[in-house]
């Protein structure tokens, strides 16, 4: 039985983040989402707080009972290792997450080698998106559809509508 | 007719920026520069407030009659939209600009098919070349000729200096 | 009145090409297709013949008014300019057309101030997507529907099943 | 049960190949070693003949029960999908790699959606590694211990040197 | 006598700088480590003050006579003049680096063609290592040995276990 | 005393090869210039024989009294070692050059850990030179004032015109 972890801050979740988690179900037995509880990106701090975060994963991944959700705020190796799992999922959009995770993905085999990073590259419809953008655009009251879970336009929907 | 958007922050223009816009005369019939009104990348705000980044511009390109300045707060696409121009036009200088101009364009293409994205590459004499630069340059007392308009060169020596 | 030319060796044409050649219409009052008569990329070869590789171009551009097709075997710069156009316009597919078209871009640069080349990014769904591939895919008798115009499936049908 | 195909042309097979191949039996029950007879890469055929590929991976990989090699002359897609496998694996060294790697699992997405390619990173150590630096380094005689298995360079040296 | 400047913010000092002020004694006959005072990168300020900074510099390169360690607050050619070098020397240690140094040489190359930037890659054992990485991990209670100078394992452990 | 080596086919040497000879010699005392005997990049082989080659260099670094040009047909570190050298140095026009001199560097570092490899950044100005340009240029009849020595310029319109 093979256990993967999926990590990040998915602030909020997108349709991305989803093509790659329900795709690594083809490959995993069992996978962990982690939602990471602090996040160096952004001085202002999330959008949504971490119970947001998870509460929105847990809806969207609701038909896939092979997936669970859980807050991690240690270092990722140290989670995964936790959970029982040995690996970890990333999804890549493009050459700059590339070099990043590249570079996360050297570190982490440095910190433990029996923790292995996995790659999946992300579907090309969905290169362009990440939960910035998907935040911009909420902001200006752009359509969403299609981009995030509904339960999550309808988060972003109430925040900057209504 | 063919009208194009060349957006950004232009915090302050730089020499690059104009080497673009006078570029893309040679294109389009008619050209918006659009200055956007808030910028994500800073978290301290803009060395140069909205009314003077418009201000270095229109003095700047004066020389050039189909170019005009106007500020937007909106989604780049519907600003586009609006000003009836069916293209956006960047300058790319390297790598990184790349990556991330090509997301930005990618993203903007699903919001409005009918806006199309166009890159022009800055002159190699440029490449090296950002507002940034700029700044740090002003700061420390370096000489910005032929780095930025005389406008803004004079702007920067009164704020750093005087 | 603004021209551009659209250079390659297209051998064959793809969906991609087409995608390009098309969106290029909405900014360009003409365009002409200059099919590359010398291929330098491969020692073999082209698969299609220069009349082939152009016929193919006629007949996918049928459509089109404003597009007309061309060989040429001199410099690029000189091409254009003989064409009576002001701008080159290139797709790119990911980073290492990138690279390769920014020194092929700032060399014409450096050859002829007066030849703007100007860059549209591939849509999503034809990142993928190269003249090889295609002859890849046709040589193991894959399915092409969809990556290519009619009128080249046809033909890499007869060329390798028949 | 996974069971995933790593594919490569292997000639000669090094050791970054054997720790992409020793990592990946981490996360999947069974492994195919596909071997390409074609390739494109080198105008002048590969340096060992099929056979010869084929037999080094059975040597080095002999210790690893739960991986076979097999050759494939067939689109990648179909060679996965006749091995009863459901997803591609393949060693990233670096940039280049990358944007190549991208373009084929992109195509591979668009020729079958129930096939995955996933990513595992070079270890730092064989970044530097391709079958084409071991060939250089064995036609002028440099010492290639860690570098491939010992099967692979004692078949080098009685190439090159005796 | 040839004399060049390695500059940066050095919070902290790790084993990948180490190994780059290292190597470049082989090549110039004096070095100085130059310690930028104020850190744009980071909105929160550095986590070890100026003096800090330094005197880990110190400790770790007391072994190699020909490094000298000295602050600046002024533009980077500046600097290097000011010290009678002629050199700036830059670690690489991958992609994101390149295209960031390549402006800022390029940059400084336009501001002082006296002033030659060179480059040295990482040792692939350090590819993966950044003073921020070594904060997370120090954050987080993680093993620190070997990837900085013991003096500096001893004042992270310091500052966030005691 | 410091003694580096550039290795490169030289096919012909380019003004871009001249200003990375002429910079390094602000840094090395003494400079090596290396031609490859045997070219992997060509299936077509070189376009000016070896002693051609060498002489072009011989002439265009006459005024450069530390420079000396010597042929090589081994392992570059091989060669470096043999001129009592301890450093090679490359001259990067952009990213692809870099991927691939990274592999070189590492390899390099690799197989003789004495050997240390710098790197130099192109000018703005030569970013877009390659001798491949150059050739294709000087088939076509184009102008190649500035891009290449006098002593290549007289040589490839004898080839091409005479």
């Amino acid at each position: 039985m093979t256990k993967a972890v999926i990590p990040g801050t998915f602030d909020p979740v997108t349709s991305g983040h989803m093509d790659v988690i329900e795709r690594a179900t083809a490959i995993f037995d069992e996978l962990v989402v982690g939602v990471a509880v602090s996040e160096m990106k952004n001085e202002r701090g999330p959008l949504f707080d971490l119970n947001e975060r998870i509460e929105f994963l847990r809806v969207a991944t609701a038909h896939v009972p092979q997936v669970s959700v859980a807050p991690f705020s240690k270092l990722l190796v140290d989670f995964v290792r936790e959970q029982g799992a040995t690996a970890i999922v990333k999804g890549l959009r493009a050459m700059t997450d590339f070099e990043h995770e590249f570079q996360m993905a050297a570190l982490n085999w440095r910190l433990d080698r029996r923790v292995e990073t996995m790659f999946i590259m992300s579907a090309p419809d969905y290169m362009y998106l990440s939960s910035s953008a998907v935040k911009e655009i909420a902001v200006h009251g752009g359509d969403l559809t299609g981009l995030v879970p509904p339960v999550v336009q309808a988060a972003l929907r109430k925040r900057f509508i209504a």
